[in-house]
């Protein structure tokens, strides 16, 4: 009975999307609901899938030549306000700090929503010479952004995420800052989050408020809706015109440095979750699983089965593998349920028959499947497992992403594609206004335009009929 | 002349001290300061030292089955309020978000000055049994406290820190953890941030707003004050009763959980700049430097050189030494008095004569050692030079220490040994009034109660002359 009830506290995954997301973050004790209305606190489990993500990620950015650092989280008003499509985007969402120390500030502070505004009136200090270009800071830290509909990681009041800073003597060298980050976010998701991703370009709808360009990686959850995962802005000159940073070029003149920004958040925990789970639970790749591989004792009380699991436990421990021994006195089905609903990559199962023929059970979370191994060099056998596990992850997602993507050249084709669950790819006119029509009829928006987007020539706008000038993805978000 | 000019960028260490400090965090460009009143920005260089320093805490936090987790960092105003003595430490200096999203909150947030209220809330929740205990988190993140006088890394509005928080299921379990921990701060402080520091309790005065029980690490800084470096906190049962953490134990019965809080802080960066800085700027313990040896090649013009200079380079580096080649168009002296300036505790230098020889020159910038060591086995030959640069700089910070720490039996000596910049031992009575008319008089505060306090029988309080109850340490302090 113990076995059922575990499953059965969640939400069933193909009647309740919804549901069975919340359920599953929580009673994975991944996250909790804060006191503060929309914010969340990040339980250890899902905190330890956060800094296997920062330290994944963190690695790629210093390879790259970009050095962490930390700014402040109070912004002062006057900052924000400088550049006018930054505040018409931020203002609306900020907290407030009006009083410090029991006295009413002279001036109100802004809980950053992001720090553009900041780091802008840093840099315009530091940068004098083509000398101290490029610049590249990049910071973990919390923002906050009074968001009125909140969920678990996808949207808090709270967040944490890394943004990324940088600027460049010319717009050439900013611009191709702004791909190759992107492309590091494309990479991150597709080989340590197994999470397929489409790149390219967003609406001017779309865009971050004060950027010349936001490019995106889109991801596709289980109920076909999108992801932004990660967004990386060509600033151009527009905030270093109004922070004045400037330098004195190789040339002799004095210049506006061009800009970059890019990040990525814990909301990358929320989309692991929806790519990958199923109906018992989490299914966490092995690159961001605390536990790679539980190993669960059967017939625990016969002589040497508790030895024989804390033997491999330390082998594997050893070999840098995340392994934890569940010797816990509960039944063996009530542990593999616990571990199946936190996603576990890996089951090693280990009785006194197995010993008998120097054997083990691994059984894949991913795919169910059982395979009965030799003891003999056990270590490299769950390494090489976990490697197939997380590239058959990547492969599944993919499948699933491209068996819901389609095209549509006219309005019913897309209505029909969109109401099931679809990513539709289709040519786009590209005005705001039929951008807002089909979101109003369809619920879906634009996601974005890739790089290699077909030539649009001759084909009309998938919703209004005017002539299309690109083609752009759309889909239901979250 | 361009060496000198490095050198003379900074006040004279013996003459203002104050002012070098502040030199030497501007200008090595580990911090600048913030827009707003008290609040700074943590540059690269001093970033890359914070995270050396969170890394190898971090490690240390695991071993003892810390979990980390995330926190919201806006507090209701209610849960400060619950506990009386929390609630008056800490209303003064909190910073209040009023205002989100542009409506006027019905509630007041206090932006946390420390989680203790907002993690109890928590634990309320997720702790039932004594299965669930004990319960031991940590987060990394940053707290804001509204000061009035504030000092790059040593007191500022906004700072980051570590604070972990534990619930146990007896008292003396909760005490053992605080000491616990206090000692994981004390063995860090040594090894890692060469820093001797003297571990005790605080007096009534001086403990947490809170608290049962506060202990310290403290530390001495070259000018002989006192720097509070690490805190742990025994908080037995205040908060649980008022935020109702219980649990049922194995006996049937509802108990209260006991509790630890401990933490530390970027105020670390500030002591270890002024427990070993010197005339020519920072110098930085191997295990938290950024760059740990700097090579600089000499006639670099000449054939064959900056070849070498690289070989050397990538050798270090395939051998986990933090390395950098600085091959930039200066001269070698100038680069010399940056790299002192910055703190690198090894320079490499590498010249045509050397490569003749197959030598290198290392130069310690702890006691200016200059060394000829063969080129054969170069890597361990750096590899042990660091580490007998980072064991001196604890000895010699010990040194310093010891030199500068005195008993004191009568007032006349203390008011002496206090002027004469020493950390004073000395007999005393515990009474508040007293421990405030010693600062009002010298200046000086007490710091701690060491664990080995000798016995105080038939002594008197060195400033009343009343009865003795306690030995404790007694020094100015930042």
């Amino acid at each position: 009975m113990a076995e059922k009830q575990f499953v059965t506290q969640i939400a069933d995954i193909n009647e309740d999307f919804p549901q069975w997301y919340t359920d599953v973050v929580l009673k994975t004790e991944m996250v909790d609901y804060g006191p503060v209305k929309g914010t969340m606190i990040i339980r250890p489990y899902g905190y330890a899938i956060w800094e296997l993500i920062q330290k994944q990620l963190d690695g790629r950015f210093k390879e790259h030549d970009v050095q962490n650092a930390y700014f402040p989280l109070f912004i002062p008003e006057s900052f924000l306000m400088k550049e006018a499509e930054h505040v018409e985007g931020f203002a609306p969402e900020v907290a407030w700090v009006t009083h410090g120390g029991n006295e009413k500030l002279a001036e109100r502070l802004v809980v950053r929503p992001t720090s553009e505004t900041i780091i802008c009136d840093m840099y315009s200090k530091w940068v004098q010479s083509w000398r101290d270009l490029p610049l590249k800071c990049n910071q973990w830290c919390n923002v906050v952004r009074w968001e009125k509909a909140t969920r678990p990681f996808l949207r808090t009041s709270e967040f944490l995420w890394q943004e990324g800073h940088t600027v460049h003597a010319t717009e050439e060298e900013a611009r191709q800052e702004t791909i190759t980050m992107l492309n590091v976010y494309r990479e991150f998701a597709e080989n340590v989050l197994a999470i397929p991703v489409f790149c390219g370009q967003k609406s001017e709808k779309e865009k971050f408020a004060g950027a010349s360009a936001t490019y995106s990686i889109e991801a596709m959850m289980l109920d076909g809706k999108a992801l932004q995962a990660g967004t990386s802005h060509f600033l151009g000159d527009h905030f270093s015109k109004v922070f004045d940073i400037k330098f004195l070029d190789k040339d002799g003149e004095l210049k506006f440095v061009n800009q970059t920004s890019w990040g990525v958040s814990t909301r990358l925990i929320g989309g692991i979750v929806m790519v990958h789970g199923d109906e018992r639970g989490l299914k966490l790749p092995p690159a961001v699983a605390p536990i790679q591989t539980v190993i669960v004792p059967i017939a625990a009380h016969k002589e040497g089965v508790n030895e024989k699991a804390e033997e491999i436990a330390n082998l594997l421990k050893k070999n840098d593998i995340r392994v934890k021994l569940d010797d816990r006195d509960a039944s063996p089905g009530w542990k593999f349920n616990e571990w199946e609903m936190k996603g576990v990559p890996v089951r090693l199962e280990i009785g006194p028959k197995d010993i008998e023929k120097n054997q083990a059970v691994l059984v894949r979370r991913d795919t169910h499947e059982k395979i009965f191994v030799s003891l003999d060099n056990i270590e490299n056998t769950v390494k090489e497992l976990l490697a197939t596990v997380q590239k058959d992850m990547l492969e599944a997602a993919r499948a699933h992403r491209d068996a819901h993507t389609c095209n549509a050249e006219n309005w019913e084709e897309f209505k029909e594609a969109i109401e099931n669950k679809n990513f539709v790819y289709a040519p786009w006119c590209e005005e705001k206004e039929c951008e807002e029509a089909i979101k109003k009829e369809t619920g879906a928006t634009t996601r974005n335009v890739p790089f290699d987007a077909e030539s649009v020539e001759g084909c009309t706008c998938v919703h209004c009929g005017k002539k299309a000038t690109t083609r752009i993805y759309f889909a239901k978000s979250y």
